[in-house]
């Protein structure tokens, strides 16, 4: 896409125009920069699961035309009256979530991520894969220095989904951490756990993941299935898609351990027995994106210890082949576009 | 029972000889009185639904004769040497929990709950449905003065389990809890949750049961099937028996919220499916017992609050009686049996 028309009224994307249809370009009216507003020159959007989910309309709800994307990096080109920590110039990065109503409780408490009126950057919006977007600027996070735009990217809703529940859960270096599945979010699962200081233990069912999870940082690699694995994590992040075995992953489970649900498929069943929960006082719970406090500290953890998505870039006019490969589960790990 | 026999070599109690059989006088060599042990009068023993599943043998594994019982109240009658904190004559109550291995992690720091080698007071023992029993002293508990020894034999074990999840999950005085079922652990679940200052919402199908709910501390009374119940409570305390409904309860639930299951009938299924998880990032979790500095602490909570059991009293020889009322759900609240 040329960005020559960055300064005119009009932002240009790739949009579905109905349920499940390729991602055509898509032209619409600049929105006003409100004082709590940034406007943001896209320069990179990863491509996550749920924008595949939301073209699709997996899980109702989306209205068309549908222009996808919230793993967002940009530089600030214009900014309300209200704005104060942002400057024009700056590198932000976006993620899911695009709003929320300030005030609530969970807003008052900076858990915005659980307020029942937030907006998603891309539902009911135009999100990331555009040339620009106007963005509330207290869900936009100023990206440390260290870090490149493109591997990033994926740190905006995958990072922040996995380090989230690392944090909810108080989760020290002397707790062993499990991961299920070694794709998008997995790959940074392993990599956060690794970084605070954890035994992290791979659960998948290709054995070929084995070498790329060790050097994520896996000290084990384990089938999923094995017959003898049990009572070996605390914390078990589940970032595969699918039916959830939870009886299986329980068993995996130390007592006192929980099993942290990612990944959100459509009609996703759980399928466990009371008896799985309360021997041991075993946990199954869910982690949804991350406030606003949490991915600033994801970002600057990520920084300081070097953690990045492993990529495939492509350029935005390639989002459909991007898209192809993402439902064929062959990207790896990520993918991002590129203006 | 005659307690004539008492200084014999013999335990007299009331046992099943085979799966669902009626309880009948049984007798069994009184055990040697190790190190750690004492021997207990007994002079009540609580009724609890676990002991119902023992004779039916519904988790499997159950052995005969099956000598049930696990909420003992009764007094020192003897000391091992090494038994320092009880003395004979001491009036102690023994729950669930009989013994662990005393040298896992989960037992250095407390939480013999968690052990994986514990063993349970009436599983591969003989029980409390007894004159009397012989006890690992660590899991014998002083019972604290103003306690009445028919209303507290509940204590040690359904008290020990709504109490536990409650100071588990820091459960504070500006959260609100609900309570499904108004049965023999939940009447104990909403004077605990009131006594602790929370907001007290009960869920029950029975609407007879509002009256009794709010004698015990409920500021609210809700049908749990009610169209318009959501984001009420900030921790569920599931005490009802009976296939959880678990994308129902949950519903109840306010951001962050957390399920707790109790009950544990066989094959007892959780349904739900991961949105219902993720959407406010929610918890189902499992209760097992308590530890026994969980199970002190409640000992002297309750003694403070004037917390016990609203029960109904059953000559020790009356056990099948209490047993079928209690099969037939006909027991307000807590059966209790006395020597």
């Amino acid at each position: 896409m040329s960005t020559s028309d960055i300064t005119t009224k009009t932002i240009e994307g790739y949009a579905a125009q109905k349920v499940g249809a390729l991602l055509e370009l898509f032209q619409y009216d600049c929105p006003q920069v409100g004082p709590w507003d940034i406007e943001v020159e896209i320069t990179h959007c990863g491509l996550c699961h749920s924008d595949l989910h939301l073209i699709q309309n997996d899980w109702g709800g989306s209205t068309y035309p549908l222009l996808p994307g919230h793993e967002i990096i940009g530089i600030v080109k214009q900014k309300g009256s209200l704005v104060q920590e942002l400057e024009i110039g700056m590198r932000v990065g976006i993620g899911w979530q695009g709003s929320s109503c300030g005030k609530c409780e969970w807003c008052h408490q900076g858990e915005e991520n659980l307020c029942l009126k937030q907006e998603a950057t891309c539902v009911g919006h135009f999100g990331g894969f555009a040339n620009k977007i106007v963005a509330d600027s207290r869900f936009a996070f100023p990206i440390p220095e260290p870090l490149d735009s493109v591997n990033a990217a994926p740190l905006l809703c995958g990072g922040a989904t996995v380090f989230s529940p690392l944090l909810q859960h108080n989760v020290d270096a002397t707790m062993k951490i499990g991961v299920v599945g070694v794709g998008g979010l997995g790959h940074l699962a392993i990599q956060f756990a690794k970084a605070l200081g954890c035994e992290v233990f791979v659960f998948s069912s290709s054995p070929e993941k084995e070498a790329e999870a060790k050097k994520f940082g896996a000290h084990h690699f384990l089938s999923s299935t094995h017959p003898n694995a049990e009572n070996l994590v605390d914390l078990l992040l589940y970032t595969s898609s699918g039916s959830v075995d939870a009886k299986s992953y329980l068993k995996l489970l130390r007592p006192k351990g929980k099993l942290v649900i990612m990944g959100a498929p459509k009609d996703q069943q759980v399928d466990l027995e009371v008896f799985d929960l309360i021997v041991g006082r075993k946990t199954v719970c869910g982690s949804n994106i991350a406030s606003a406090p949490v991915i600033r500290k994801m970002l600057q953890f990520a920084a300081l210890h070097g953690i990045e998505a492993q990529t495939e870039l492509f350029a935005m006019q390639d989002i459909n082949l991007a898209l192809e490969k993402l439902a064929n589960n062959e990207i790896h790990y990520r993918a991002v576009l590129e203006n």
